[in-house]
């Protein structure tokens, strides 16, 4: 089956959508309508709609969306519909905090590998996974992990993001802002906690300052 | 100053202009054009002018923006023209990495205190910051801390929201996706780290599969 192109700004939901539908398909719900989706994730109904007219899924009237195809749908569209395999650089207090998080398998997504320089962190066992030499990344391929996550200090970044492209991943998670984007060679999305906490202000009421005496 | 509403879209674009216009004044770059901040940011030029129209920033024709009003117009916007605080809960690999990132002293916002439950954690301290009883969340207010960031594990994110929540803070920045939005009483920005590895896949090219013999 054949999608037209869907808008970046379309496919940054899909992945909620998919979350939203995984738990009420948990609690047992066979359908679902826009609006409980919508209010669910926190979206407006017509932006819910809006998204899954871009894949020609557009409900039964009256009873909504049919979960179980529309899980299936949008696995398909975000090819999560193969379990897709990670490698992860950078062992330090981040490293260790994806590593141990618990979100990525119910997309099918796992985390395979672990990488670091430091000799103290090589053969360490976390969970299932031993942390392996950087050396090593240029088995990558071979292992069938195609997607990597940076998690290195900044000045280590471009040269990690370097060996990653190297090694033939296609797409890289990266939690530094250091890296250049290197589209050409490998997807790359680019996660910077200050880019988020930084819009908080913005959408916080306006404080009102008392005018001082003379002022107008 | 006034400003229209300006789309969360574009909102979500601001911190990412500031970014980009603070690397190059400190490089001694007085202007700069709507097509280069595109380029060192990655997004098309067009898109770069229209947030830019949304707070009647229109630059001038041959020379483009003047650097430092564009930064400063962007803090106002932002609400970032003054130092803002937040408070971190929950000391654990991922509250340790975002307790020493050093990104967002550039911004104006300052990560002030720290939180925990863990007897073992409460006095520990972490560059100029002490670790503190979850018990004492109530005195951020008197203290002029604004902002939360939830690090917590999954179950306790519900009750460290509600926390924060009583403590009067207007924002939080949660790693969870586990609290409800709670949008009446602080607006929240979830960043599920889940929901943008998955999205990686969608870029890569299609796997082409070989036709078996016999197949059409």
């Amino acid at each position: 089956m054949k999608y037209r192109k869907i808008p970046d700004e379309a496919v940054r939901r899909l992945p909620f959508y998919l979350r939203g539908l995984l738990t009420v398909w948990e609690q047992g719900r066979k359908s679902m309508s826009s609006r409980d989706l919508a209010g669910l994730l926190g979206f407006s109904h017509w932006q819910v709609r809006k998204d899954f007219s871009y894949f020609g899924s557009f409900g039964t009237p009256g009873k909504g969306y049919d979960t179980e195809k529309l899980i299936r749908q949008i696995r398909t569209i975000l090819k999560l519909n193969v379990v897709r395999k990670a490698a992860l650089v950078g062992v330090g207090n981040l490293g260790l905090a994806v590593l141990k998080y618990p979100g990525f398998r119910a997309y099918g997504f796992q985390i395979a590998a672990a990488f670091d320089n430091d000799r103290r962190k090589i053969g360490r066992k976390i969970g299932d996974i031993t942390v392996e030499d950087v050396s090593r990344l240029r088995t990558l391929k071979k292992r069938g992990i195609d997607f990597g996550i940076i998690t290195v200090p900044c000045e280590a970044a471009q040269r990690t993001f370097d060996a990653l492209a190297r090694a033939g991943v296609k797409g890289v998670l990266s939690f530094s802002p250091c890296q250049r984007t290197g589209l050409e060679r490998a997807k790359v999305i680019t996660i910077d906690i200050a880019m988020d906490l930084v819009r908080l202000p913005y959408y916080t009421p306006a404080n009102r300052q008392k005018p001082k005496s003379g002022d107008q």
